[in-house]
Formats: structure tokens, C-alpha cells, sequence
């Protein structure tokens, strides 16, 4: 776990990098009692991050809705970022960056003096080239989080609850209902096809306003697929001739089984691979430009 | 911050007792990405911990709820913050402990390998007279958590945001409402005394099943005070002839106004001061059984 190909794994703490052993959470920062801060992970393809501008904006925008100050500008903290990517020679992976409002002796409010910690740290990992493909399961589960789930917080147990419920049950995703509407995946956003149209839960508090999901919104314009952002109930999936799930990890994936049931016939349907191959290139022009 | 009473302070890490500057919290650690842990305050009166059973079932409650083993069994838990108390010569404060899913490479579901970390350590602190014998003031705020309210986990960033909107409004707590009811409070429960009836949200999955809560039915049961375990609605809280919070540290403490409306005639109330009599009897009786 300490090492990225044999060399030791460098960490963003604060703002230096620093070898893995070396990093020190209290035991009293407020990330590990309340889980108070913020985090986003950050796709890296060929060396290049994927929207890390959009990232960094989400967590600019998490931050403020908890109040919590950003101990850097953002462009700052993005240069520590490319500085992460550099010196742990990351080739395909993520960025993990979290912000936790610091430490301070343990109290519900906010403390007077805390000052906010950034870690980051780089993950090697490969495109889900397998899922892309053939498509994912899916089940059903309950939406039991907070009200705020566009606030990209470190208070995940609803979502961890969700997701190991869907890998008991052999399927890649959790698609949360609240109130019998589907909201979002656990770590995903969902988006159903009918008769040609797109469908999928507006941005409120509700969902996280996924940067994947945006780009998703974008590509579907461009392909004049038209696109209602509106929630569907649990009860019309069946209905539904295709889905896919879209994250930066897992890109735009089909998902061609929801419980016991096949969305459409089982297979990853056509308007989603139309909109996997648009994504596929803005991932190959990302290199294309920045080399 | 790493002494009590000049002496180095001693924390409960895993099975033993090590100094605060030896600890060593992983950034992977599951409390600290996703707040996936449960936690326990217990109170120490002149260095007797006050209803730790309670707590101890409650914590293995809680893991039980969100899957995680406890990593020891409670007899032993208890005989090791037994020494804490000791090693630390905790007089009066409070034990703090919590329990992660231990440290695995990030990922939602559960880790097939990880092993969950004790952390524990005692706060001095003394009992709040002023406010008990006073009464404190507090807000509503809409209650935005989870719906598993009754898992004391780590994922307290709703109560944080409630607790700081109280001390930003000069008052004490934050009564929650959800769909128009009271529910409790950020990080306490709330009663209401109405024609000398108590009234106390039902402990299902929207409250945290409060120990001092417990505690103080038992005393209404033994005072012959007749309750309700049912919601009342925000509207109907300038019509109560009284109103506490109960807590762990707080103990059961009179709020006297809410919002800008005072509670009765803005002191603490008759039936209150005779519940917070019998809990001081508890709290003696406690070091004379002891002793």
C-alpha cells in the first residue's frame, strides 16, 4: 500500500509532499470523530488529469456550503496536484483529495482555531474496460442519507451501506429511492433512456452534481438526444429500454440488469453506446491536446 | 492538549495504553474517509464512570447496525478504559472512545481485510452548574441528517452544521425538526412537560435512544410523572409549560427559552428541577455504592 511501481508513495499533506510513513492524523481532527470535510477524487488518464477544474470547483463549492475555508487558493492546491501526479509518476489512476476542517479538542460547533489539512494521494488504477462493455447489475436499496447529498462530504456511512448491500447481492451499484423516486447510485449518478429521451435526477440536494454526469448532459446535446432532468419512480424501471450509471472512475457504464429484472434486452442498449464512444473521445483528445 | 494535570495523556489505542504523540492514525483509516466507525461518550464522576454498561451495550449495538465486529469483547473493552480512567486519573470529565472499520485501500464496501481500531481517551471537565441551575437557551433548525439517527456513528456532519447554527444564534443547542415535529436535539434529546405530562420523541430511527434519556424516563416512572413517547410539533413548542435537554454531559438541563420565545414564564420548571433532584441522587448514590 505504500508503494506506486516499487517507489515509495508520496503524499500531498498540507502543501509538501511527504513520504506515506511519515503522514500523522490526531486522533481529534475533525475528519476522523465528525467526519467534517470534503473530499474529490480525480481521474488521470496518461498522466493528464480528466476536468480537474470542474473538480476543484466542486470542492470549492462543498467547502463553502460547510463553512469550511480552504487553507489555499485553488490554484495553489492544483499545483500541488500536478506536483502529486509528477512525483508519483501516476500514469492511470485517480487523485484522492480531501479537506478536513483540522484538529481542535473535540466539540459539535466549529472550532475557533483549527486549521483545515489537506491530504492527497495518488491511486494507480485501469479504465473498467470489462463493465464498459457488457454492462453492470444493479440492485435496488433505500435512499437513508442526509438532506444534503450535493455536498460531497466525508459522511459516507449511508452510501458504504449501499454499496456493500449491492456487493452482497453480486451487482456492481446500489440505485438509491427515496420517496419511490431513484436519486442517484451509492458512488454513481443514474440515468435511464426511453423512446430516444434521457432521464435523470435534477441537481438539487438530493444528488451529488456529478462532474461525469455533467459531461454526460453535454455530450447528449451535442447528439441532440433530448434530455428531461427529472426523477423517475423505482416502479417504471422495468419500463425503461436502457440505463447506464456514470462516476469518474467508471466513466459511462452500462447498466443492463436492475434485481431480477433485464433492462431492455439485456444488453448494453445503442444510445449509450453512442454516448460511452462520444466520452471515449474527450478522453483521447484530452491527451491529444495536452501532448 | 496532550496533558491532563501535567502529565502526558495516555490513549486507549487498540488493546493498550500508549502516549498521545505515539499515535498513529492512518489516512486510509475508514473512520477518517468515510466516517465509518461508531463512538461512545461516558461520563466520569470522581472518577466513576456513570452508566457505562449502557454505553458499552449501546456501542455494540451501534457497530452491530453497520456490520463492524468489535474487535474485543465488551468485558475486556470495559477493563481497558477501566485502566484509562486510572492511568489518566480521570477525576471528573468525560471517556471518549470510538471504534473504525480499520484502514484499507479506498473503496465504499466493506474491505474484505481491515481490523477495526479502538481509540480512547479522557477529557476533564466539569459538571455544567450554571447552565443546569440557569436553564439555556435554543434554536430550531430543520433536521437534515440520515435516516439512522439511532446509530451513534461518525457521520455527524448534520449535527455539526445544527450545533454551530445554535452558537452563531448565542444559544446552547439546536432543537431538530423534521417534517414539522421535533425530533431532538443536535446533539441531545429534548423533552417537553405539558399539564404535567412529559413529552419525548419515541426512540426509533430518527433519535439517537439517549442514555440520560433512559435514565430520566426511569426517574418520571419512579416520580409517578406520566409520559408520552410521542413527537410534538414545532408550533406547539410556545405552548409547553416546560422544556429540557438531556446528555451525557449536559446532564438534564432546563431550556428556558427557544428561539425568541420564552418556555413558561423563562425558568426552569418545577417538574424539571424535580428530575434533575432525583438524577443528582443518582450521581452521589453512584460514589457512595463505589466507595
Amino acid at each position: 500500500m505504500n508503494k506506486i511501481g516499487g517507489k515509495v508513495q508520496m503524499i500531498l499533506y498540507d502543501d509538501h509532499l511527504i513520504d506515506r510513513s511519515e503522514v500523522k492524523i490526531d486522533i481529534e481532527d475533525r475528519a476522523y470523530q465528525f467526519g467534517d470535510g470534503v473530499y474529490e477524487v480525480i481521474r488521470v488518464y496518461q498522466a493528464h488529469p480528466f476536468c480537474m477544474d470542474e473538480h476543484l470547483a466542486r470542492l470549492e463549492r462543498s467547502a463553502r456550503e460547510i463553512y469550511l475555508q480552504l487553507p489555499y487558493e485553488i490554484e495553489k492546491i492544483k499545483s500541488l496536484l500536478s506536483q502529486l501526479i509528477e512525483k508519483n509518476n501516476l500514469q492511470d489512476g485517480n487523485i484522492y483529495i480531501q479537506i478536513s476542517r483540522g484538529t481542535a479538542p473535540r466539540q459539535h460547533g466549529f472550532p475557533k482555531e483549527s486549521r483545515p489539512l489537506i491530504i492527497a494521494y495518488a491511486q494507480p488504477n485501469q479504465r473498467p474496460l470489462q463493465d464498459l462493455k457488457q454492462g453492470v447489475r444493479a440492485i435496488t436499496t433505500q435512499d437513508i442519507r442526509w438532506l444534503r447529498c450535493d455536498i460531497k462530504s466525508l459522511n459516507l456511512l449511508g452510501a458504504v451501506l449501499a454499496k456493500q448491500a449491492a456487493v452482497e447481492n453480486n451487482a456492481k451499484e446500489a440505485i438509491l429511492i427515496r420517496d419511490g423516486k431513484v436519486t442517484e447510485g451509492s458512488s454513481t449518478n443514474i440515468f435511464f433512456i426511453k423512446n430516444g429521451q434521457l432521464w435523470t435526477h435534477p441537481a438539487n440536494h438530493l444528488i451529488l452534481h456529478g462532474i461525469t454526469r455533467q459531461v454526460t448532459l453535454s455530450l447528449a446535446e451535442k447528439l441532440e438526444i433530448p434530455v428531461k432532468q427529472e426523477a423517475i419512480l423505482e416502479s417504471q424501471i422495468p419500463e425503461m429500454d436502457e440505463c447506464f450509471l456514470t462516476s469518474t472512475t467508471m466513466e459511462i457504464c452500462p447498466i443492463v440488469q436492475v434485481n431480477d429484472q433485464p433492462i431492455g434486452n439485456g444488453h448494453p442498449g445503442p444510445i449509450t453506446r453512442k454516448l460511452q464512444l462520444e466520452f471515449e473521445k474527450q478522453i483521447t483528445q484530452l491527451h491529444t491536446v495536452v501532448n
